[in-house]
């Protein structure tokens, strides 16, 4: 018997309320300064269909961070096991934005979610497409059958104006040969990246890609090779929090991405998608409620890959 | 239907033969390499009872670093989530004795599988019982049904003759103030741990225990709650191979943990326990035929957390 | 009596020739690859009005990285020790164009040669002139009383086009808050100040300014108060030679400054100046036969500071 | 005409005072935490045999690190530039006792002045002399002629007790190679060494040495080459005064050297020796009040080898 969802959600939306006031919502920019503290959205998807949401779960927020699993997913998909020769696999013990590893290893970032990695990932598309940002959007239509996805110009805007590390990052990987258009052009797509808006339901509709072993379950398209959806699901566990990866693996023990929108998505594998939202984040730059949401649905539904 | 392990085994003994020559034997202290570098074996025991092997599958070697999971089980049954004021959980970005992340971070290892963070483990052992050397290997006793297994004397006095930078792991923690007890006492059961001769056949017995979320199948007995279990096998997924955790998981996508002696054991929750032993090491220092063997049982039987 | 400067710059000269073929010359830009190894040069100033000279002493080369002197000099005597609330005086442990300090110092360089706090210092003259390369250009006009002293465009195109580190750094110091003006404007000026064109006469003349504690010899003219020219000095000996500082204080035991054009201006305070230039560096960017000549130099007079 | 010093003696002692209270003594062990803060000595003495004292300079205080110069003389000069295969010469961007810069560079210290390098040098003595605590208080006899200049047991004995980073230094070099004898053994001179107890007075006798161009003034004998000498000085300039030594060569502009028993001796070349002492320390371990003193020395009498 399946664990019922909405008495769950419920659940988890009433404990997570004592979690408010215990982050900092993101302020780096104005866009994402302005978000109310207070929106909370959850939504869960499984890959037979079914739909649950409780709060402000239709509501679009700045995904972030979490378009980088889409743009890994179709450079993966373009570029096959190539691709980890330009980025590396293994989890950071630094910051999201950090200079330090690069350097030490050279230009390699160390993995495709944290900034350096996303950027490598960025440079590869634009290898690929004419219009790497229309490559973007189009994928996630594909993904979620809403069309109206799009980028928020004011938040790539604001994102540009004050991108000086992720400049840095790029003119530091160029100098060492591993970006291959120019600093400007990559930067552009990835501000782009970063301004997307979608609601945890879009989220969660997007994601059943990886809870269903690469095929999109409403149409049966297949996007990802078994073998490829494994892996992105493993990075996920393993790299998807910034350096709080082995903190939620420990806790939530499930392959997922956050964004200091607020947004985190995480699946089971064979399953089902979960997105929550609440701008509030930790010092980590992961969502407070979302990371407590998560924890307490693994702990009430038993559902876990270990 | 299950798969069939007896030519699944056989398939990857011989297409593990052609990584042969492709590793090195630890040669750091000379009863390792003394360890024919054509050793190989394989054991899988299933959560019902079933046990398969191959090769040198029952032949004994140098656990390592495998004890590491022994003494955190221990310890975290002892300690519970107070364990890790004293020990983080994340994955390292440096290799498994580097002194730099532990200076950064004021004496607290990243995780208990690093040099650093298992002799804090070790320590914590101290506490709790006189001799925590006998509690040790009363402890795999118990997983094991194998009342013979033991240190191994000259490969413990051998570690402790070349052992300085464990020594100055714990004198470093010791300044701290992560350290409780003598750095003699801790190097003491650390060199002895280390040392402990098991088979693959012992290994997957005690990890049994791991795949079936806290208790030994064969008697019952629930030795960690649910989920320490499970947490304990997100740290070996995140944290089991040293500076290669984030290929291995990529690459192979199951919970284990490797040790220079060659050995790997990994499980999949709910179903087996998988140990391999072959003493060539890539420059990780994990065993290039296990990690190739573990990679393919994943593909040949579709078995994974993700 | 003083020494007999000519027969000694003629025995370093004869000696230094052992050393043609040690070292490397520059090739990250074509106009300094194509400079020919064998050039060597040698001009002694001192604050009498006494000139030496040997080889291509009147040749003019690419300064590079001795143009931070003179951009710190303008900078100090506008801002004081105000300075040095944005550039620390420590010398560095890590290559001149490390990124990894700079992180762990919050964006503040930790002296005024390496690259980054020469940007910080060129930053700071963008502040307090209009045309600051006008600025530059008109101080080493006054100092060596040479009005042709000018820019090499081709270098400082070819400087923009591979400056992806340096453009790192901008931006990296910008994300901090320790850059007030354009990333494009203080590249600017910083690729045309490392274009300077200046030959050893001309490097030994403006250096006489520190050797004569802040005044030009030949006009009287006071450009720095006595603490200042003593403090600049303090900092050329402990910083001048990138991570090789040490190391030049230990065998030279003079203030200097090295460029990697392979040029090098050292100076004995109330005394003299004296520049070398030989392209090939070695692998700390220094000119392997300015070192020599420099040492042997000391040795031969007997003159040092300690 | 030469300095009035006792004059300058004077008003540097006047105005020191205001400097009290703005450091801290050190604590980490209790013979040095028990030293009364207000305790204050300057003494200079010339290499023409004049002797000028006030306050407590002849009050013996624990010297801590200022004996790394005794020990580096003599290693130096029992192995000349051999030394600096097994020890750097650049200064050290890192704290006196930092791992990280050590472990980058495989054991090698970057300088002996920093405790790693300073064990190095100890490891060496150990090769010279069958009884290195000896050999190192005669040394220091002959340099001032007080031959009850001594080891303090206690301190010796706290040291040990609370050495747990320098133990983890030497166990770490060990392992690299770079200590020859027992970690025991190091570590028990090591600690003698930093226990010694000597005054200002004694400490300026005892640096005329430097002053003098390697032999004593007051007995002519020669213990070091000129070029030795001058080597030295310039490892006291550039790496004397821990990570604040480019600050101190900004501020002051002389060799010297600080211990955190809030000693600093600093030298004139052909002049002067000066040693102060006040317990009160900054925040890298140098004396508040010394550092002031002898930047007003610098400023009234306009000494300064820059």
């Amino acid at each position: 018997m399946p664990p019922d969802y909405p008495s769950i959600l419920n659940e988890i939306a009433e404990a997570a309320k004592s979690e408010f006031g215990k982050g900092k919502v993101a302020n780096y920019i104005p866009a994402l300064a302005q978000v109310p503290a207070e929106k909370f959205g959850i939504a869960l998807e499984t890959i037979r269909g079914e739909q649950f949401g409780w709060g402000d779960s239709e509501e679009r927020f700045s995904i972030q961070s979490i378009s980088k699993v889409f743009t890994l997913a179709l450079a993966f998909r373009l570029e096959g096991e190539n691709l980890w020769k330009r980025v590396g696999l293994e989890p950071s013990g630094n910051p999201f934005n950090s200079l330090v590893q690069l350097e030490y290893e050279q230009g390699i970032p160390r993995n495709p979610f944290i900034n350096a990695g996303a950027l490598v990932v960025t440079d590869v598309l634009l290898e690929h497409y004419a219009d790497p940002k229309a490559a973007i959007l189009e994928f996630i239509h594909t993904l979620t059958g809403q069309n109206d996805i799009a980028y928020d110009l004011e938040v790539a805007r604001s994102e540009r104006e004050t991108g000086y590390t992720n400049a840095a990052l790029v003119n530091f990987m160029k100098s060492h040969g591993n970006i291959r258009h120019s600093v400007a052009a990559v930067l552009d797509v990835y501000f782009h990246q970063c301004s997307i808006a979608m609601s945890c339901r879009e989220l969660a509709r997007a994601f059943l890609l990886f809870a269903n072993h690469g095929a999109i379950p409403a149409t049966g398209e297949r996007i990802l090779t078994k073998s490829q959806a494994k892996r992105l699901n493993a990075i996920m566990l393993t790299c998807g929090f910034y350096d709080e990866a082995g903190e939620f693996a420990f806790a939530v023990g499930l392959p997922g991405k956050s964004g200091v929108g607020g947004g985190i998505v995480a699946i089971i594998p064979g399953e089902l998608a979960i997105a929550v939202w609440s701008p509030e984040l930790n010092e980590h730059g992961n969502s407070v409620l979302g990371i407590k949401a998560l924890e307490m649905f693994t702990t009430l539904t038993g559902m876990s890959i270990f």
